[in-house]
């Protein structure tokens, strides 16, 4: 059974995503599509527009066969750790091919680019040092240390997010030996920083989120934009729960955690640095909503997703001590299936008996370091609801098995 | 000038505090009428009613010639500490007497009980101890423990809840070797752990707090148990806040705090203890009100008040290590003014010089140890409000003056 790996967060599901699976099936002639796709916290920092499970159901019936949870301590990463546990989960689950979306769109390129910054890596971290100190951001740095070595113009430019992310997902196979051939289909028309939506029928998923909760709108003004699974699903979403996650909803407990923690508990919160939590601490009072806190916090030096990822540890309770604890090894230390179809089923029986990690449907009692941060994640994403959903949401993180569909 | 200096929550302010007010300036001959009032946290591990400000103004219309703060560090604590502290700002503000209200009200069997029980310290702390070890919370073994030692039956009761406040303020003169003369007066009427109206013109603050907050009805239902000026400033409020402060408030804000902190975090907390954090993280994500959390954990060992202190201490993240600071001196290390009137001025100038802590009317720039807790207690406090009124609320802490009532 051929099959070809993508890493998701569906966030959420959209016509893109759809021609994403449609090519990437195509390409590499495979039977089965698996999805490592992120819980609840994204990596830009924020949490999921809705639950994992509604976005493996929009997975699931846009064409992926099986479904399975990048974990948390991976998922608000940044790019390289994000690509590590998310590569060492399609490893581990024996998938034949990883095929990313890029704005480049030629695998050959992405490959030379690997080798040619593994051999010029010693003048590379020295440039983004150097301006690094001159006090711009890492990923600012990067891509100027980055045309500093004159690459061949026919390389994948990385400046550009998702060529980001697959440089770091060929390094991943590379740093963990992979036997996964790594391939990339050009991501259709839209690009990811689009904040308007197109009025095609492809859409950058952030322009998707900012008509739903930015623009306050319903689905049905993204109706043309996605599946018509997914509007239904986001329909179903929106009419019962009446707004999707998103960060204001959570200002608050940000703010409760911010201001009665210790500063000196603050600087053992994963991703905090000296400048950013005694900021986070002394510019937080003063502010009502997460967005004008953000506004205010943003610096040359810390962009917004650095500062959302922080919030994101602040709100998760993740200490530097657990975070070092649960990536030590370097990938996923277990498997959460979160939803397949007969052909995903098939598979996952397949290559059951031959797998090293533990494959886990629910939370159990006694958890492994990665898990043990899922837990928290998942009861800090549902903290906003009522206290009878949010008891119910947070009982089902443990008994609530993989979806079937059939 | 002759002061007397009261010990006071004022949770809400009521006729039977009116009474005390009154007889003790009587019994006391006193000029002026000094009280330390609780701020946002209570001796029971509760949030107050109504902020600090609105039951100065209560305190102020009924009587008191000057308020004054009794810090975090000591409000939300076992009897001997909130004596303590409550007892250093007395002294240090040069009260000549210290007036309280008992079960008993006789001050002579007071002091003599004091004595008995620094000579029979050791038997006493030793049948403390066995009572303990049979699994009986710490006021309960006490109480087991006195009746053991064969009391004089005219002493005070110590299971009575103001006899035991009494017996602490007077051990904690004798402790600090203050020349305050301790005076008190036998409560009036009601019990404090009557828990319905008695329909006469004096109520326990307990049963006028059950009115308002469990059987969420307006002032009206209790204005025959208050002076008019607290009925007005409690209709007040409500009219405009829709309720009254309360633990349930707080309790997503609790959830969400014991949820994503690390088990080794929370036992970082004050007043944690093994079976105590462990039971209150593996609890509290089935409860949906802070009531049905509490019922569920309180045990023989654990009462209702020792549960809800250690709440408080979560809620306003209160370090052992912070704790241990703040109170290492055994007495306040600053003074607040909350409130006075002209007398309460006049005796502030008259006293000023010769003070030997800082006096305070705002939260300052550079904060005591024991001020950086009621900074935390104070936003934790405000916590449950919108946005914008918890922004307000919080900048004034360091801007709003004291009350002068003319």
């Amino acid at each position: 059974m051929k099959t070809v790996g993508l890493i998701v967060e569906y966030n959420p599901f959209h016509n893109g995503h759809y021609y994403h699976i449609e090519a990437a099936k195509e390409a590499t002639n495979a039977d089965a599509v698996v999805c490592v796709m992120s819980g609840y916290f994204l990596q830009r920092g924020e949490p999921a527009l809705l639950p994992r499970r509604n976005r493996t159901m929009m997975a699931l019936q846009g064409g992926a066969d099986l479904v399975v949870e990048l974990p948390y301590i991976f998922s608000s990463q940044h790019a390289s750790w994000f690509a590590q546990g998310a590569i060492s989960i399609l490893d581990h689950l024996g998938v034949d091919t990883i095929c990313f979306g890029s704005e480049h769109g030629e695998i050959t390129p992405f490959l030379k680019l690997v080798d040619f910054l593994e051999t010029q890596n010693q003048p590379y971290n020295e440039y983004i040092k150097a301006f690094s100190k001159q006090g711009y951001s890492y990923p600012k740095a990067a891509s100027l240390a980055f045309s500093k070595l004159e690459p061949d113009k026919d390389w994948p430019d990385l400046s550009q997010p998702n060529n980001i992310l697959g440089y770091h997902y060929i390094r991943a196979v590379n740093d963990l030996n992979s036997s996964m051939t790594p391939a990339t289909i050009k991501r259709a028309k839209a690009h990811y920083h689009d904040q308007q939506l197109s009025g095609y029928s492809i859409a950058s998923a952030t322009s998707i989120r900012r008509s739903l909760i930015e623009q306050h709108q319903s689905p049905d003004s993204i109706r043309e934009a996605v599946p018509f699974s997914t509007y239904q699903s986001l329909s179903h979403f929106f009419k019962y729960e009446g707004s999707f996650y998103n960060w204001e909803q959570y200002f608050e407990f940000l703010q409760s955690k911010t201001l009665t923690l210790s500063s000196a508990f603050l600087s053992e919160i994963y991703e905090a640095e000296e400048g950013l939590h005694h900021r986070f601490q002394s510019m937080i009072k003063t502010h009502t909503t997460f967005h004008s806190f953000m506004e205010a916090l943003k610096t040359k030096r810390y962009t917004w997703t650095r500062l959302q990822r922080f919030a994101v540890q602040v709100l998760t309770g993740t200490l530097k001590s657990e975070a070092t604890e649960a990536i030590q090894s370097k990938h996923a230390d277990h498997i959460r299936i979160l939803g397949m179809n007969q052909t995903g089923q098939a598979y996952l029986n397949l290559i059951k008996k031959h797998m090293e990690l533990p494959v886990f449907s629910t939370l159990p009692k006694h958890k492994t370091p990665q898990q043990q941060l899922d837990e928290k994640a998942a009861m800090a994403y549902y903290i906003p609801l009522t206290p009878e959903d949010r008891k119910i949401k947070w009982k089902q993180e443990y008994e609530q098995p993989p979806i079937i569909l059939d």
